[in-house]
């Protein structure tokens, strides 16, 4: 995406250096992380300088090849043993989205079983770019059949950030509405803001000014207000992980909203690409929810009005919170899914005709 | 209710002086607000030092007594002149609380017939006192009938305050779980957050602390992954107004915790003084629906990590909010009211009988 006039994608590398968009200081802050190790990079995963399914599967694939260029020895079996310890280490940063396992396996299942350490180097790195290369391709096409659903004049509902800053560049569910607009299409889009981490309104809202895009915030509180009076034509949302059935797991509050559009008689889409779908995961209920610390629930975080970054407590000191990061939103709920390959209806049978 | 050690109403008189508890403040801070007249009055409705329906209704009772009061002229008509002016002014604080009518009407349509000054401040101070009195009374009638809905164990949810803050003391939706509790029954609340004021994690939070009622906050799109896993037994919310077929309109984010109890199989109960029931108004569609500052969505309020109060922006400087105070939550979803004549079923049948 473009930010102040360059071009930008949400992760890449250089050399053996990970580097990332800082995503909690956005929008107010727009600042490059740099990861030396596989260390930082499971940090950078597990406390979302980097989030969003399809950005964390590149920033995975990306760290496998970090470890495997960082190794200055000479001993395969050892290497093979860094790998693993790597993909081990990694695997543990999130549990919910689909996309962290399957950006460790594109590398890892690969170079695994080569017996050379350079060549080990070099498909390591030439796959991880790969990876974030298909990932930047299927939002495109994502965003290609996604916007002929979008009529002029649509007004577009979603939750949390399935932008560019989600994925490589581009977005699953803003890809879409990117596309429709630069289609010259009038839209406006309602973005929740996505309580406790405000992914909405930070994120989504910093894609929508840099973009252009016609755009209100609205409290997560008010999704069901402006669909019972006809202001929303249609809801789009990301996915982390996808079921075989067309369940989707989501940010916190999706189920919400997909409850709110079913009984509203609107449209609700769920824009994937395939790295989200989990082949061994017959429904919603066998996806393994993230629950995040309180803190997430007791503060908000922004900028006071003297640009400093701050938390600040919106609770009593001797409250405490619950706080589930993810939902599933049964397949029913689901007009369709907007993948790569064509929108296709939620449930097994497209899904494994897909695959 | 019991703060520090002393008891306190939400909102009182002391001579010409109406005080009230500055609610923006909690739950950091507890500080009495003095007002000293009409505009002072209204402005605290408008700002929401006091919110909450039977809480700005015994507000404006007072309001109008301090109006009769502060009238050291002998000329009656210019008395009823000001007594008009300030029902006038006062009834447009806020559009959406039918309290705020009911109090103002319950001082000022008896004294504007009466035809001695001394009478008409004597009867404005009585009346106001009367109503303030009747509130609690109301309150601890609701927590009488609704407390035999709850079963011990039972884990309940609600959403935004209220509580003894948002009426003259003891609460509507909180007066069940507050005598439940006092009755020795073990109960678990969940509060909504209830962006973008955050009355649940602010005010309710507080009131449950305050209590030692067992408690966690969650953010408002949790509400459906909790009811989801059946780890919530029951809802319970107040209503700012209640139309004659038996619709809700409550704060923002009501409607969607109502649809989500009914989806889930969840009783979902509406706790109301009979001031909040507007006689005029057939249906829910017919309710003016205040729409407050998009600063409210664009920044959350809170203590920072020095203590001192702040404000802090979520969302980037060039994007603006949609901020809806209220929604409709239609009778269909609601499986009963809990009011202070009993527990009757949300239809026009059965609230006109109530009446």
């Amino acid at each position: 995406m473009i930010i102040k006039g360059k071009n930008y994608r949400t992760v890449w590398m250089e050399g053996k250096v990970v580097r990332m968009i800082n995503q909690p200081l956005l929008p107010h802050r727009f600042e490059i992380v740099d990861l030396y190790d596989t260390i930082e990079v499971h940090d950078s995963i597990k406390n979302m300088i980097v989030r969003g399914a399809p950005a964390i599967g590149a920033t995975a694939a990306y760290a496998m090849a970090q470890a495997a260029l960082k190794y200055d020895g000479s001993d395969l079996a050892e290497l093979k043993k860094d790998l693993r310890a790597a993909y081990d280490f990694l695997s543990k940063a999130r549990p919910t989205a689909q996309d962290l396992f399957d950006g460790l396996d594109y590398v890892y299942n690969v170079i695994v079983s080569d017996r050379s350490i350079d060549k080990i180097k070099k498909k390591a790195i030439d796959l991880a770019e790969d990876y974030a290369e298909n990932s930047i391709e299927a939002c495109e096409k994502i965003g290609e059949y996604g916007s002929t659903l979008i009529k002029d004049g649509f007004r577009i509902l979603t939750h949390c950030n399935a932008g560019a800053l989600a994925t490589v560049d581009y977005g699953t569910a803003l890809a879409p509405i990117r596309t429709a607009h630069y289609a010259g299409k009038k839209i406006f889009v309602y973005a929740d803001e996505t309580r406790p981490r405000s992914q909405g309104s930070r994120l989504t809202a910093f894609e929508l000014v840099s973009e252009g895009i016609p755009h209100a915030i609205i409290a997560d509180n008010a999704a069901g207000y402006f669909m019972k009076r006809k202001e929303i034509d249609m809801v789009i949302v990301g996915s982390d992980r996808t079921a075989m059935n067309g369940d989707v797991c989501n940010k916190i509050g999706t189920y919400e909203k997909a409850l709110l559009a079913y009984e509203n008689k609107i449209p609700f889409y769920v824009a994937i690409p395939l790295t989200t779908i989990d082949r061994n995961c017959p429904n919603g209920e066998a996806i393994p929810i993230e629950e995040r610390s309180d803190e997430e629930v007791l503060y908000a975080y922004g900028w006071n009005d003297s640009g400093k970054f701050e938390r600040v407590r919106i609770a009593p000191e001797k409250s405490r919170g619950r706080n589930p990061a993810f939902d599933v939103t049964p397949a029913k709920y689901v007009t369709g899914l907007i993948t790569p390959k064509g929108i296709i209806k939620a449930n097994k049978k497209e899904i494994e005709r897909l695959l």
